[in-house]
């Protein structure tokens, strides 16, 4: 399909019977009725997930107790589901560990890359960054006596210099969709001799990452998003395994010691990426990320990327062949390769058009303070989910439906 | 009952038929003929648990999806089940917070105490405190410059000097059950202006412990353990309301921050306990511990103390009468006011013992190099326990029954 043609809803009916990722639709739970276009911030739950929660309570952790710790193989469930992360990203399987938040492992791996480029003092990050890296980087600047220097996204390149310790920016951003290239930059960035981190949350589990290829230093990204881990399910971190022995990590808990069960007075760092580990693993999440993940065995994530941006493209042909002046910009790029798997637009009133989606089961969401985001999880949004977006939001539009009390009303959250 | 008496089973089961806290056992899903001495490391599982995760999977994540942050209350969760704590530590209610680990929930309030005391440059802990709080303190002085003075027990008092900022203990010391006398060492700290933090991990749930009685400052507890929230179920952190303002926590996350959803640049600490947030809450962790808060809801905490210094005293009543010179030496304080709610025993082959109790269904655990450790969780153990339990290890120990290869060949975990 190309821009210029007027689409109808068969032509997307027609890209879905065609579509070779289609039956991995039917491994979700998604309620009816429901266009469900947030993926991007908290994914669907795969079908099978309650029943081997059901499992986890009733066999593992009541009738197994304190046994389960060994009998059924939870202290290894943090290495197993990075492995499985691994798989996705270009990682080898023993460089991803899961662990803690997002938050804390950029915390742990900001602080163990300036340990080793330790004549140099600056954090380089992008101002329209997901703000809690932006925040966790200045955390670790006022405890190291570190600068956090931020630029905006097309400066990147030329911001990077010898005084650079370590950049630390996000694959996809969160708002506008926007995805670096990531080996150019990571690759100027080893020319300058700065170590990089990626944070991976809006891109792994919706296209390829190719960190190893890319010789990336550190990554961390969370699972409840394309990954589907479920309402805060613990994140993960990626160490190149060249690193290892020299990350010196601050968070130096009893699951990152050599032997955590030696009860040792002195802490000795684990010589693998267990060390990255802190306190007890936050297990039933573990356990129940490992089976979410389980939908993703064996896929091609080629297929996945393509998918994502025949998505994104006909979302953006659609844009512009039926929201021209009704008050809605687009907000990220037009160039798929340029996109992750979301697009965001812009209106005045873009908090009462979401509420007017989501009062007729199509549900993105408001970033403040005028973008409407829509999340394209190709595993189980259909080419028709788009065309029926579009027509709806037109509708919405035109009439002016936003313009209700209920849906102007903002809920605060926090 | 007093010690000297040669006391029969027929003794304890009496006891439970007296229990006041009888009742509470079934409101706990236990394996069937399994003594389970190890809540002190894994609390059993609530009843009603798996039925409360199978909503919130089926219902609030499947079907509610993102909308359930707002519709299913989940935002809030981290502050109700920090309340739900609160009232079991002599807290107010906003005081409590679930997030993170221990581990990580120590690490914020040891570098915000020595931001508090910024003219002092030691953290005094206990060279026996369970690691993990060791470790913490050093990875916290490495960034910070400060240096770690670990003391015995007994000199704790006498350490306590203008030299030190903050004073980091476990009020009960997870190997030998000892117990400190909370009140009297904090007012100590105090006369010297050091501010004291309180690891409540191995006394939360099993007694009343008295935070703003004693004018403690800050608090870290797990809630996998007497408070039963599953395997890996998210800490919490106690902060008095006087230091709210003063609370400099270096993980700066965006749940920390006074307006997440602002998504500003700079970091802003909320004005509250709220600022102890760092990324996103691990929710179905949380959501799970705030079902299983439930049976503490109403409960005299004093009838649980009672009960469990009572099987307490028992088990060492029953250990004179009936392990003596089997080759066990009792390692926990005999004075209950001196003890958590647990029993150490040493013996030279206290792993294989502990295998051979195991495959009787009778479960407690071992601590390298030499520890028996058997737990008292008052809600669901029976007296009757006690007596099983001590009879079980007299054959064990005098007919060497540990002494096969298949209970001697250790497990190694980690």
């Amino acid at each position: 399909m190309s821009g210029s043609v007027a689409y109808t809803r068969e032509d997307f009916l027609r890209l879905d019977a065609e579509d070779q990722l289609a039956a991995y639709r039917d491994r979700f739970d998604l309620p009816a009725n429901t266009i469900y276009l947030d993926g991007n911030s908290l994914g669907a739950m795969p079908a099978h997930v309650p029943e081997r929660f059901e499992r986890i309570l009733k066999k593992e952790w009541a009738h197994g107790l304190i046994r389960s710790w060994n009998d059924a193989d939870w202290y290894p469930a943090p290495q197993r589901a990075g492995a499985k992360i691994a798989k996705l990203i270009d990682a080898k399987n023993n460089e991803v560990i899961v662990a803690d938040s997002t938050s804390i492992n950029l915390f742990k791996v900001l602080v163990a890359a300036l340990r080793i480029n330790k004549d140099r003092k600056v954090i380089l990050g992008e101002r329209g960054n997901f703000p809690t890296d932006v925040y966790i980087a200045s955390g670790v600047a006022e405890l190291t006596g570190s600068e956090v220097r931020c630029v905006d996204p097309e400066e990147v390149l030329d911001a990077l210099n010898e005084d650079v310790a370590v950049l630390s920016l996000t694959h996809v951003n969160y708002k506008s969709g926007r995805r670096y290239d990531m080996a150019k930059i990571t690759k100027r960035a080893h020319e300058v001799g700065a170590l990089v981190v990626w944070d991976l949350c809006h891109s792994v589990g919706a296209m390829p990452v190719e960190l190893n290829a890319a010789q990336v230093d550190f990554a961390v990204g969370c699972t409840y998003k394309y990954l589907n881990g479920g309402p805060g399910s613990p994140a993960f971190v990626f160490v190149a395994e060249r690193h290892f022995a020299n990350v010196d990590q601050p968070l130096t808990g009893w699951h990152g010691h050599a032997k955590p069960f030696d009860f040792d007075h002195d802490y000795r760092p684990h010589p693998t990426i267990d060390r990255m580990l802190v306190g007890t693993a936050p297990q039933l999440g573990i356990l129940g990320l490992e089976a979410s993940l389980e939908v993703f065995d064996n896929i091609d994530m080629n297929l996945v990327r393509a998918k994502s941006k025949a998505l994104g493209d006909l979302f953006v042909a659609l844009f512009d062949q039926h929201l021209q002046g009704l008050g809605v910009e687009l907000r990220s790029p037009r160039e798929g390769e340029e996109r992750g798997s979301q697009i965001s637009l812009s209106h005045e009133q873009a908090y009462a058009v979401m509420q007017a989606m989501i009062d007729r089961g199509i549900i993105g969401d408001f970033r403040a303070p005028d973008i409407l985001r829509f999340g394209f999880a190709p595993l189980y949004i259909r080419y028709v989910d788009i065309w029926d977006c579009i027509v709806s939001l037109r509708e919405i539009l035109e009439q002016r439906i936003w313009d209700r009390p209920e849906f102007l009303a903002r809920k605060s959250v926090t």
